[in-house]
């Protein structure tokens, strides 16, 4: 192609060339409920939904193994992969992982990072059922995909988000960006003082979101246990303004956030206050929380109201209303989405 | 690790990596049917099977795009995918294509990737539903996976195979072999003197072969339109004898198989002897070749035998007959695996 026309992908930028490639997308069959477009795809199997997700982990663009260690890696991949099932109201059943391995790694290396994937399929209860193990020209290389079932009645999309719907999540957010800036002052001391020991005590929470996240599977069973179907659900790995952006897109809504309902952990807020970050802004665009970010009819609200992991941040409104924030002071901000980028 | 014991991944081989790894496999769900051990695991989704499989192509280890046209490269990754749902006599529904690419790659060659991923889609009738795109240290990697369905009646695993069984394939073999040793010899020739233009006319059939393999999707049709469902069937991507020691592994049986009953296409016969090859030993080890080897009852054969592009090669008998080939001057050879070696 030498000849041809060029464009660099980083001047499109990683959505503007999943757009591209959307346009090859084919949705033609008609047990082909959902194609590209949501946390995972959706086929009718007669009795039941079968949902599948799948997602690339790539050193050196997704994880740094200085701090990341490799049993934990196997825990991540399976976890966020399992947590884009979750985002359908899904239950994953099945999982293949592929390995591709340049001649760093040793084989007892594959082995602990395979005990991580198995610790993951046993807390989930999902089964390792394939994959392909190849070399690499150089580092590691790490393709999951989920399978799981859905009842049709339960399927939940991003797309179906009404006004005056209650905007819901779980957990709490920031903290595996604020991790993320931990592990990264520890690598630098670290290369700079090679006897250091890291100093990670203080802040063990908010390092295990970065190393560890977890899957909300079991916010999917309280849902379940209470008997409600939320209107639309994503699962927040960008960040939370970025992934609620797809929502309204989706829905063709907008809506109003409260900075002081957002959810975020001490430790979370006291370690931003150390790198001089503003927790909330942590809150709205740090990536990988994994945590779920879903919208119910207001009916529904006092029937998960109970649940201590799951906060009210605000509600949807119209489209023209826009994506604000109302901050403590009662000001409005309209968003921007700052999700990760990695061309 | 570096205290610790370390096992080079090269002295282990690739099987010795996966059978570590499937120490790690996990198959407690009552509704996971198979796991690892054969084409695509096998989900009960109540009226269907969902079958999920899984690969890895990475440039330099896989292919070579120096002689792979990256539309065919596209089209290449969903056909060997779909052919593993295929050996399992079920129907590719979904596939997933994820792609890590270096900044080598423009936006407009990962569209002609994709217009290669649509054409296969188009022709398998598959839908195309979800993926990953990332950036990457150095050169294309690709991750797809296949989703499809099966009757549940109508399964068909490698260790089914009984004593007595005719042991079928279809088309013919080592043919991707021998293109690939055409393709090689022209790469050289063009590094030797890149004035040149390649003289590939005369191979078509065989270079086709190895750019452009074919999922044998048809085999599955006919089987279906004569109400045969084979005993056992495996993908032959390996290389024929080492893809029939699987078989035989999992189904505790023996075979033999005659030398002049293999399917060689005349091309495949007479571009070997250019390079001084055996075309037998092209059929039983050359890989990529990408069709199915199956057995079927000895009542059954005849319903078969009217397909042109089904050829009988042998049949199966007790394991203490070991695994045979009998020549064309009746001589019978103990066969060895050779399959490919990535790592």
């Amino acid at each position: 192609m030498s000849d041809e026309k060029r464009t660099e992908i980083s001047d499109l930028g990683e959505f503007g060339l999943i757009e591209k490639i959307n346009e090859s997308a084919r949705a033609e069959l008609t047990t082909t409920i959902k194609g590209i477009g949501d946390d995972a795809s959706v086929h009718d199997a007669g009795d039941k939904y079968i949902l599948i997700s799948t997602d690339l982990l790539i050193e050196g663009v997704h994880f740094d193994l200085a701090y990341m260690p490799i049993q934990h890696l196997g825990f991540k991949a399976i976890a966020v992969n399992i947590s884009d099932i979750v985002a359908m109201n899904g239950t994953p059943k099945q999982m293949t992982v592929s390995l591709a391995l340049s001649n760093r790694f040793s084989a007892e290396a594959v082995q602990v990072f395979y005990e991580g994937v198995k610790a993951a399929c046993e807390k989930y209860n999902v089964d390792l059922v394939g994959g392909d193990t190849t070399a690499s020209p150089s580092g590691l290389m790490i393709s999951v995909t989920a399978m799981g079932e859905c009842d049709k009645e339960k399927i939940v999309y991003r797309s179906g988000a009404k006004e005056n719907d209650i905007l819901c999540v779980s957990g709490d957010f920031g903290g595996a960006l604020v991790g993320l800036q931990v592990l990264e002052r520890e690598k630098q001391e670290f290369l700079a003082n090679p006897e250091m020991q890291p100093k990670l005590d203080d802040y063990e929470y908010i390092v295990g979101r970065q190393l560890r996240p977890q899957a909300r599977l079991d916010i999917v069973h309280e849902l379940a246990q209470v008997g409600v179907v939320p209107t639309s659900m994503i699962d927040v790995s960008d960040g939370l303004t970025s992934d609620l952006f797809h929502i309204c897109k989706q829905s063709d809504v907008g809506f109003s956030i409260y900075e002081d309902k957002l959810p975020i952990d001490k430790q979370t807020f006291e370690t931003a206050a150390e790198f001089s970050m503003d927790p909330n802004a942590c809150a709205l665009n740090g990536g990988e929380d994994y945590e779920l970010a879903f919208t119910v009819k207001q009916e529904d609200f006092d029937k998960i109201e109970k649940f201590e992991d799951i906060s009210s941040i605000g509600y949807m409104h119209s489209k023209e209303k826009g994506r604000v924030l109302v901050t403590s002071g009662n000001q409005i901000i309209e968003l921007e989405a700052k999700g990760w980028k990695h061309f």
